[in-house]
């Protein structure tokens, strides 16, 4: 069974089509790689690649791709919306399929030390390859962005883990290995943001509610109702019905109920069969009964 | 993107662990051929291969197993519970990924038309393959089974669509195509037969019911409880949340509920996502959003 690996790196360059397309040309017609997806945003300035492919093939891609990044973008004439510190503003790696994450760590690891090697970029490891647990959360890396990279990589506590010096032109850049994230956002049937803060707060993990959870409220202006706007962290632990229906119960306090949801981007069948199992209450269900799973193998 | 067919052999042989290890070995080690899974039933005496491949080999393989049945199996001798009529019994394809219906009835005209040819084994075509509206059903076709069947093949009506004539040992074969089946068990807190019975009736097409449910009460005696046992025969038109939430509904004129449920065997994973979609209410959501979806294409 071929082991598959998703990677994710955000580019800060969202605007220049003719870059675009050279940064994300490496990604395209390789054996053993396969480009599922580039987004780009212009207020953000910043491009988003999803990529899956197997372990070596997809490393090597995704170093190519650094190097044309880092020689087309320059971080100090860089204006964009989004926190970002790097041409390449972070890599994830993501194990998929017949991977352990020790095993999407250690492909972090040698894109961090070929990085810096051949390129001459810094990088800091983050997630699950972080190299001490403040360096994990990848808002905490960014902070300071690119303009205050030079002085903040002075404090001990912020040396790169490759690398002593940030790039002149590609600033730093953050590898990491995770598992997949599923943006999941649930509406609800009102326009009070408050209430969708509320509920937000005491589903997610910072605040006391579910482990693998992170949540907002946002209002949806255009159909007058608010949102709890999610990233699952871990599927696999922290199940889509369990939120689902956690959220269900708490918007009862505020007299609301749930109205919907929305999954936006990419997600593993397996949140979703995880769910239906649930909610039909098959009993002794295995992954091995899906017919696309038995295919994949 | 590849094209992808399933085919479901059923032969006649489910004890002779030697001619089963040769029936099989023809979906072994072959390109663009996998076999998935075969499991045999001593008192049915009959073994139920599982098989995924690309049309061209899959076909090519498929007739190679039908070779080694019709040397091997006598069903002259043949004994088992199982209704039979062949040393091959039934050949269906299935369309799982870019092959439409029309083009797994191909394969099916294909392969009965080589199986006379090669093997002059003669063959009936039957459901989406099926010449008339009467030899749809695998039941009515195999009426009389090898028994009766050089009485029931001079009738008009059951003529063979390949071949004139019975083979003295091999019998006949049924060869069609068809949508995945999900074997798909509703488990209810009562030991009452007739409730499941009755429930299964309202819930099934023959008798008012859903178009593409198939099913009867059977008794889990070991559990003391009963359960609807179906056949969804079309999951994409009849989705199992469906089936589920109205066997709900009419256990409560019984006074009875559902306890669980349960899946036999494989089932494609559209079929459970869509169940997990309608419970959380995804807005919008679209199959190209999974992961192994597009890892496949």
């Amino acid at each position: 069974m071929k082991q598959i690996v998703q990677c994710i790196p955000n580019f800060s360059e969202g605007r220049d089509l003719d870059k675009i397309e050279k940064i994300v040309s490496p990604f395209r017609g390789k054996e053993g790689v396969k480009l599922l997806d580039y987004s780009c945003d212009e207020d953000h300035n910043r491009m988003v690649v999803t990529v899956v492919g197997e372990p070596e093939p997809l490393k090597k891609a995704v170093l190519e791709a650094v190097g044309v990044a880092v020689e087309l973008i320059d971080m100090s004439r860089h204006e964009g919306q989004h926190p970002r510190m790097g041409a390449v503003d972070v890599i994830p790696f993501v194990p998929i399929r017949n991977v352990t994450m020790e095993e999407a760590v250690a492909m972090a690891k040698d894109v961090a030390a070929a990085a810096w090697e051949i390129y001459q970029l810094p990088i800091f490891l983050y997630e699950k390859a972080a190299s001490a647990p403040h360096r994990e959360n990848l808002a905490a890396v960014r902070k300071g962005q690119f303009e205050g990279m030079a002085e903040k990589i002075k404090d001990s506590q912020w040396h790169p883990d490759f690398g002593n010096q940030l790039h002149p032109t590609a600033g730093i850049t953050a590898v990491g290995a995770r598992m997949p994230l599923v943006a999941f956002n649930v509406n609800l049937d009102c326009n009070n943001l408050d209430f969708a803060n509320q509920i937000a707060k005491n589903v997610r993990h910072l605040s006391g509610g579910l482990r693998y959870c992170k949540g907002i409220g946002i209002e949806l202006k255009e159909r007058g109702i608010v949102q709890v706007s999610m990233n699952m962290t871990d599927y696999s632990k922290t199940a889509l019905y369990r939120v689902f229906e956690l959220i269900r119960i708490e918007a009862r306090r505020y007299g609301v109920n749930v109205v919907g949801s929305e999954i936006i981007g990419l997600l593993p069948m397996e949140a979703l069969i995880d769910t239906a199992v649930y909610y039909l209450g098959v009993e002794n269900f295995s992954m091995d009964q899906v017919l696309e799973k038995r295919i994949m193998e």
